[in-house]
């Protein structure tokens, strides 16, 4: 039945599930809405974060472990079982080329890919994995660098993330960690 | 409650959580064991994929995706919440005295950790972290080693592991990949 | 003669080569006049593909693979003997002090390297080893950056490359993948 | 009319090439005998150096480049049209799902793999890759393992390899670059 | 004594250290006041240098072992005494959350860590690291990023380096490399 | 008059160093001699600590900040003049063509290197590079590998190694760590 809802030929290969590619610095209303959606669709939803070993910058701020936490409370808090979700983290690679083989490999078998991006997309494409974009999306609002300017500015970032998710940012030091990251990008170390 | 089941100070700090490192090659019953410890005892168990980017050598054969699929196989089999679990990939690094602070920064925040190898606590327990060795395993039999020798030799593994994972094994030709990684284990390419 | 001819030092070591290093991000006219001027002075030329490990960015959209046909493709169609030419590839290292070994270690001995770029040839004398400018090379026009730019906007690039790799590049969909690449060159994955 | 020789699916796709996988330490009468059973089946073929990152160890002494003088000699030495080879380069990846993606970046576009070691053949098939073993190969004999053995204990290897390669070998020393990475193989640096 | 004049709780540990974290790109006034500054309060200073494998950029022209160099001619000249300096490398890590561990795995151990760097001291208190900005620093003309664009520039920077260190640039030819680095920024290898 | 002493042709270059390269797992009374048999002929010694990045294995057991505690320790416990001495580190690098050119970038310029490992010799010779033999060095006895054996196996090895190294290892648990690492060899985390 949920084979059929997306329109893929899934005919009995057991659990069906969709990938959400995604860095989630931080994870935001919008990653919410994009898991929501594939939950509706499918048995699980599989949360690939990229760039998984980086954090302290103004890019990637938050560690892989600091955003798995981010995406538990914020799904939480949302009432979704927690059991149909499955995060995975994705190093970059610098050969793009080699990057959908890791991806793959970091991954339980999945049938079909999200991203907004679109060169994400066509890496996925291009070795002959479907993709979807999430369709629920509001990206001019709902855009994790916006958010992370308004933290490094003094803006109100907390109405695009969830509760829970601006909670634990305050609890780390979060907003503290982004701005200095932010001030430091230009000049590395002592000069 | 939790907290002072452990002997932990752990008062008012919310959700508390053990990791259980080890590299599951494959998740067998002595793994499921332990976890199931550690879910008597915490809120939540964290299991650290360790060796997470290696695949296809005797011994890593599995990938981290594919390990993912064991592991909830064979807690969804013995009933467990997966909702309660959190499974994390920690890429080996060469450099064992920042191998800790790769495994903190995957994970989410965690109280305890449980391994039964005394070179992996020694690195913790250098770095501050509490340690504990899982007490419900049988290391002589269930040992991950002996139970892929046995399939490279056509042994009776599947009793060491728990069915689903033996059905998931087969199903992925994983018996075969183990028999020609080993035996090519000495035989590098095309000499 | 042909060692007498670059005025080099060269008496019965056999084979006289020079390196001919660039990225080929695509192989252009100039390049093509470049091979052509080493192979009227030297019995082989080596083409050495620089930053060989990426792919799929606006300043690297080609694999080495896909760069090593188009060399080939160009060359065939001009008319040269294959059988002279060495393609290798140099993936990039970080630390410039040591990428002059690397690429003596992925080359065939040689006699002189072409490069058009101060940098290149500098750690190439550093390191003494003798280098030249193309001089056929129109560089203001043929230039590989403003022609991934004009593929980018939908300019006339195809002047600029032979007509053999500009039919490759076409197959292969090329055009769109560094529109791709250079659109999301600010916006990395899902944010 | 080759496309049908060698029972592929491949007309019109103009060139048709194999691939010969392998490390080449060094290229000894078995590799040369492969590469021209590949000739008479497909119009040109691909030599993938694998490994090709390492030198200066007894399994791996020679660099990329000086293979790459070895391949072109012997095949010169046997009457070889240079013009239909491509020699490739491979550095090894510890994330062995990814070395396929790695190998198909590195070449021309190609119709089928030749190895004979299963390991190889399974991570291509497994990638959907055809494969075939090489059927004039006297394994037994011509063994790249059991000749640097030769070479470290003063054997009469030359009469395994070409004598092209036997001489270039003698040229740079090797015999002696073997024998030292033998004995220094247990014992590194200044313990 | 002297750990009581830095106010730190370092009763019968032996040898007081401070590290001084720093590029050192190139070493000028402002880094050798810095360093006086610990020898005044602390037996030994380390100096570690930082981005230490890179060398041939604008932001990194020098070489570690140039930077060693340089900082041995400077304190010298100054009359300090070598014994009490220790200079260590840390080669950048892209996973900052590890870089704290790299940097305490490189140095032997110290008390107390100073940088004028806000991101480097984030990293360090958040590891539980004392900090310490250098007081007797003006960073408006002391700063390496200034010197380096005077040298390329042709500006008067030898007024802001010790002059032991300015002779040792003009030695090697650093005046000339820091120009050609910062022209080939954006345009590498041979497009 | 030092130049003269060795060999060389120094004339007028300044300071005239050798580098004595090792690993110093640990440092011991056989490094303490060619240490000083180098202070006789040279301004200075190097001491490049190899395989720099490793720790917490048999064969590397101590970080390149414990190795640099144990190399100033013993020195001044022998009334060595540190001043003339400059430990640099130098990281493994797999491609062993590489290794040189990073030696050098690690160091300042030095005039000969000290190994007694003919493989290491052979790197060195190849670029040019003069290497000595330390005289003084019983290599039977006085042999990191053996004394590393006897600290796993509770034997008498402090015999072998100056008294302050001796007592810093005690101090840091060395022993403790040499046995486990030994012990954890063939068995990686949790199996």
């Amino acid at each position: 039945m949920l084979a059929r809802w997306v329109g893929l030929d899934l005919t009995s290969k057991g659990v069906v599930r969709a990938v959400l590619i995604g860095r989630f610095q931080p994870f935001h209303m919008g990653h919410l809405s994009a898991v929501k959606e594939i939950l509706q669709g499918f048995d699980e939803a599989i949360i690939a974060i990229g760039s998984s070993q980086f954090s302290h910058t103004f890019d990637n701020p938050f560690t892989a472990g600091e955003r798995i936490e981010m995406i538990r409370l914020a799904l939480k808090e949302d009432g979704q079982d927690l059991a149909r979700i499955i995060t995975v983290t994705v190093p970059d690679i610098g050969e793009h080329r080699l990057w959908v083989a890791r991806l793959v490999a970091m991954c339980p078998r999945f049938d079909v890919a999200y991203s907004n991006n679109p060169f994400v997309r066509l890496l996925l494409e291009e070795q002959g994995i479907a993709t979807r974009g999430a369709e629920l999306y509001n990206r001019e609002m709902l855009n994790a660098t916006r958010i992370r300017m308004l933290m490094a500015e003094g803006g109100d970032w907390k109405r695009y993330v969830p509760k829970s998710v601006a909670d634990y940012i305050d609890g780390l030091g979060g907003v503290e960690r982004v701005r200095i990251a932010k001030s430091s990008a230009t000049s590395a170390l002592f000069r």
